[in-house]
């Protein structure tokens, strides 16, 4: 395609292509060749709105396949299940004439309470960013451009629009812009979508240093910068801070306010022909539609589905279920899945399997029987006590119960977040209740946001964890009962034991305007881990019908901030299954507290019974990084770490300790360091302590050489204060000598 | 005194008045009649360093009294007990010629690390509050002047000179401001001193809205704020943000920098008229020095020691003592007992008594046995395996023992933080052994900060937690030990169960020079309590030899924002005792979190045995209020609170509720409203409906009645982006209209 040609364009056209057409387009300028194209929502589906004034989704969106939320995909911890849905939803896309799509959002569930959590992948900014990168790259190699969202710290839905989230910048950097960075970074992502909310007090939308500072100076990103819909606050500023394209269409009107800014000298020109550029490359992504082949992708959702679903528990071996001959399955959600989330990303799938109806073709092939009682409704009606007294009967009568059970529709949804973690009190007693009647309970759980298994956990034997999976998650999730596939899930968040056990809890979802995010750095299972606080199930938890051994780690350093870990996994049972390989460092380097372990690399492998295989992970610079607010960049501290191989976040299961030279950082020292910081500096420390001896007076001498206790009260008081305080006397040139040396490179 | 007339002085004359002429005094100015007067520490004892070079007081200073410190002041609970050790501070400054005494200390415990925690009182806000206003009041009415300290937001040790405590302004105004508030309104203290470190990013020596804007304009003083000694950074830029004078002097070098700012034109004149008045009118502080009588003094700090120790546990009724014949007393500290904390608050002592001589006396004037064993040795000196053999073997045959255990000198001090709260391995292990081989075992604590009791306490019969009670602490324990005294101490901060249950933990003390103050105004019980974090006791417990019973909880709503809480307490035991009613409020009023509970009044009542009393807590306004950011005030939401008495903050012994009117705060709407604000507003609400349904077509009214989540997922949205969002189109005037009316009070 030829370079678009964006000179002859008067100013208003320009400005014309800052903001869209309607809801769902941009705008077209005829004379230069720019098309207009559609951009739409979402993360796992496309969801194109086929009305032009019908904007929040209230009727139908044209039929396409619902493929497993984020949630979902976060747990497969498989780069491939994204890279091949993501590539579904580029053919999809491109058939349905949509030039942009929504997706992936990569927000970090801070708290299991935020609505949208169903849409993000992880508690683990790297988990999150290593799939939405081979998302955005198998999406975008379709043709469609991807929207890497939600841009930034966008950690909750109350007050979404207006919440500033005030957050430090190692935490920003360490936790809520990686995988941000990841994306932007290895897949190039069309454009990024900023977020609704303030970020310490700044509009995401005009916040300058995230959308230019961070995304394109440091980052390097060239595409577009689209705005949520509707969080463009100021047009004007959002433009100088970097935002391209305003979404949905204002009629017009903030494309005049840029016009006038420009005329008026209050907005550089430069800065329209700017991001008007980046709005007509975009276009490029524009292509004739053609079909998709719905049944092909109904059949990949089933299968991607099936990687996804976390065994959490399964006492006695209760799962798979092969070998019961009568299985009760109860529970609305076996009939009526909950399969996606609302809002959105809401998709009007092209058909929807169900549990039931697969359990029951697998057990009528095998001679088995399946009754089905529906147990509770979620929406109340029925009666509960009835469904219920049904329910109990089948499952005292059955030799295992399947319970369906989780959060309706009501429950959970982008716009709100909920205020519990536990399920519904109804299914809660009829849980219990099955249990206590039943010889064998296994509880199959649909939920886009972690729910509590307080309560009714031990009564239970097998709980099978499948958050939202998708149209096809119903056969996807019979297949797992029955042993036709073997779960290899792994949580992608920690499941704790109490809401006010996690550590957002005192500050979710904030107050007054702002939220602030005083547990830094430390979230999801880095704070758990830290202060060891238990958990029902930790993050990377997760079962299997076989087992697999880890041995052999050996970790080699390939530099001074370099390492490889290779450790061989062998599958120790008797069937074919996936172990994800798990690798944590932990560190106590550094002058910042790090996180008692934090995951830096992971594999999922197949093996067949008795198989091993080595598994060669690198751990680039980053795996050992922290990043310092007063250097402003990634450091590696020199010192020890510790490589652990992790059968989850909570257990270790080979760790191998690496000695890494690191950055030689020789803190440039000034009269703001501390007499402790001169003192042990590599530098210039032992010349400082000559001066001071030779500054001191022969009495100040005497009494320092006496007191021990006087150095640990002086080393944490800045040499200014110390001077003046001890009127210890150091020639200004000889200070400004040490200052200059210490800056200087270690000699070695 | 004649007002001091400054109008003659020149403006290096009035400069030189904002410095010290040398560690401990300020200039005089003979022409003018200032004389020079002498600052001196500290907050428990009047540190009066005889030499002049001495700046770290390494020599010993005169011998005055050395009270108890604070930490032991604040579990007496009693103003009574702060306000006659405040008074004796007083005459014994008046006698060593010393016109402001540098205390009392009233930073809020964040941490059990911190190492200056043995000088401050509480982790409650108006318990430091209360106690510090009787001190002060005392003090400066006999004369000297007081300086409260350290402000603002100083609760640590680590890079104290030059750490930012980052911390919000409802957690400052909740948390660590009211008992400066307190003090400064009700006992308008001579002096305020500001602390070393910054705040959010700003010197306190430079911070213009805490040294004027709050602390002037707001709380109305009229003192002289002083520099902690060596806090001044930029002399010019800490005159102009309101801090008065420098100490200690810098040899002319600032007060030059005034002069030639005023010259320069970069400082406004009148600044350093305004303090230079200040500091001159500190100097009728001044007064001739005359004795103190060192006995009576001794005599008091006795009395008043008695009153602070706290009984943790007392099982079996082992304490009082008086019933055993043979003791074996244990621990380095009951000879050479640990009664201060290191640093500028170091006293030299007229005297200093030990438990163990008391104990001796006591047991003689009543035939019982005393047998000492040292046990261990703070030093490391001695031989720990040979002293414990001979301390088992004292226990093992003794009917009781009693080990003094605690914190050596160089375990907690000024100037560092502590990494650990478990007291010396070899105390621990010297506990067990005695507890193993003793019939009954009693452990005697002195400890500045909080020390665990985990790993031994379970093991012994009483723990008796008396913290660091002064030169007369040794007999006043020997008194509660035998039953002469009845414990009447209350925790004034919690016992957590291990450090990393703290709230501060993973943020303290923070790191390249940041401290997040993440927890928020959770600090202390009110985190615990919100969390449900179990420890092993909570702020306000303490146990008597004798028992009380509360009853008859009456509250009466006495205006729309303030009630009286009535509430009768009787002795139920044998003995005469003292109970401290504790009364917290409980609520869930307002936009903001509030903790579990706060303390909100208390009382120490002595009663006899059999004895009741009613006693009358008024709850002010104040006890309902949170701070609002927002509205930038202290707001009584409307709503209920419930008024508990608690038998500690974890044990609610009686509760009533009350409902309160509050104040009757509008919201003023604005474009940024949600739209949930705007429906739900008391005065605009309706009118905004009816606008609303009339602005929409036909087609959007249809859509918005069949859809309910609609509404969930619109409330939230601010009107701004909903209308925008949704085309709906109210006109401009009606909007402005109704934003109008919204500010209007309620109609009722």
């Amino acid at each position: 395609m030829a370079r678009i040609d964006l000179d002859a364009l008067t100013l208003e056209q320009k400005a014309s292509l800052l903001s869209g057409r309607d809801f769902w387009t941009t705008k077209a300028v005829e004379e230069a060749g720019i098309p207009s194209i559609v951009l739409t929502d979402g993360p796992h589906g496309i969801r194109r709105q086929a009305g032009e004034t019908d904007h929040l989704g209230i009727n139908d969106s044209e039929p396409a396949t619902c493929f497993p939320p984020a949630a979902a995909v976060g747990s497969s911890w498989d780069p491939d299940v994204a890279a091949r849905l993501g590539a579904a939803l580029g053919r999809e896309a491109r058939a349905l004439g949509v030039a942009v799509v929504l997706g992936p959002g990569v927000n970090i569930k801070r708290s299991p309470l935020c609505g949208r959590n169903f849409e993000y992948y992880s508690e683990d900014p790297l988990l999150s960013g290593v799939l939405a990168t081979a998302h955005v790259r198998a999406l975008q190699a379709e043709g469609p451009g991807a929207s890497v969202k939600h841009f930034a710290a966008n950690n909750q839905e109350t007050e979404r629009m207006r919440i500033s989230a005030d957050v430090d910048e190692r935490t920003l950097r360490e936790i809520y812009l990686p995988a941000f960075e990841r994306v932007v970074t290895q897949a190039r992502p069309a454009t990024v979508m900023c977020s609704y909310n303030r970020v310490n007090g700044v509009y995401a939308s005009e916040h300058h240093w995230l959308l230019t500072e961070v995304l394109r100076d440091e980052w390097g990103f060239t595409g577009a910068v689209v705005s949520d819909w509707g969080a463009v606050n100021d047009r004007v500023a959002a433009l100088a801070a970097g935002l391209d394209l305003e979404m949905p269409g204002s009629g017009g009107a903030t494309d005049r306010q840029i016009v006038d800014a420009v005329r008026e000298g209050r907005l550089d020109g430069a800065l329209v022909d700017r991001s008007a550029r980046r709005v007509a490359e975009l276009t490029e992504r524009a292509a004739p539609a053609d079909g998709f082949d719905a049944d092909a992708h109904h059949a990949l959702a089933r299968e991607l589905a099936a990687e996804c679903p976390v065994l959490l528990r399964n006492e006695r071996n209760t799962l798979p279920l092969d070998r019961f001959s009568t299985i009760a399955v109860i529970g609305e959600f076996a009939a009526a899945p909950r399969y996606q989330g609302g809002g959105s990303s809401h998709i009007n799938p092209t058909r929807v399997d169900t549990a039931l109806d697969a359990l029951r073709a697998l057990a009528e092939s095998r001679g088995r029987t399946v009754h089905y009682e529906r147990g509770f409704t979620t929406d109340g009606s029925g009666g509960a006590a009835d469904l219920r007294r049904s329910a109990v009967d089948a499952a005292a009568a059955a030799e295992v119960a399947v319970v369906f059970a989780g959060l309706g529709e009501a429950q959970e949804s982008e716009g709100f977040d909920r205020e519990t973690i536990e399920l519904p009190a109804e299914q809660v007693e009829l849980i219990r209740a099955v249990a206590a009647a039943a010889p064998r309970t296994v509880v199959v759980l649909s939920n886009g946001g972690v729910v509590s298994l307080e309560g009714w956990h031990d009564e239970v034997d097998a709980v099978l964890e499948c958050w939202l999976l998708g149209q096809a998650g119903g056969p996807a999730v019979a297949d797992l009962l029955f042993g036709v596939a073997n779960p290899s899930g792994r949580l992608a968040e920690s499941i704790p034991l109490r809401l006010r056990d996690t550590p957002a809890h005192l500050n979710f979802p904030g107050e007054q305007g702002h939220v602030r995010y005083g547990e830094g750095v430390m979230v999801g299972y880095r704070y758990y881990e830290t202060v060891e606080r238990p958990v029902r199930y930790p993050f990377g938890h997760g079962l299997s019908y076989t087992t697999f051994a880890t041995r052999d780690l050996e970790v080699t350093v390939t530099g001074d901030d370099t390492a490889v870990a290779e450790v061989t996994v062998a599958n120790t049972g008797r069937r074919a299954g996936k172990h994800v390989v798990q690798v944590y460092v932990a560190t106590a380097a550094g002058p910042v507290r790090r996180p008692a372990r934090e995951l830096r690399a992971f594999a999922k492998v197949a093996l067949e019974p008795g198989e091993s295989r080595t598994v060669e992970m690198p751990l680039d610079r980053r795996a050992f990084a922290y990043y310092d607010i007063e250097l402003g960049r990634w450091v590696v501290a020199p010192g020890e770490y510790r490589i652990q191989v992790g059968q989850d976040a909570s257990h270790v299961a080979a760790e191998a300790t690496v000695t890494l030279t690191g950055d030689a950082v020789a803190q440039v020292l000034s009269l703001d360091s501390t007499v402790g910081e001169w003192f042990s500096h590599p530098v210039v420390g032992l010349a400082f302590l000559e001066s001071l001896t030779a500054g001191m007076g022969e009495e100040q001498a005497r009494q320092a050489e006496q007191s021990e206790d006087l150095l640990t009260m002086v080393a944490s008081m800045p040499l200014r204060q110390f001077l003046s305080f001890t009127g210890v006397d150091i020639p200004a040139e000889r200070l400004e000598q040490l200052m200059e040396l210490s800056g200087s490179p270690r000699s070695e």
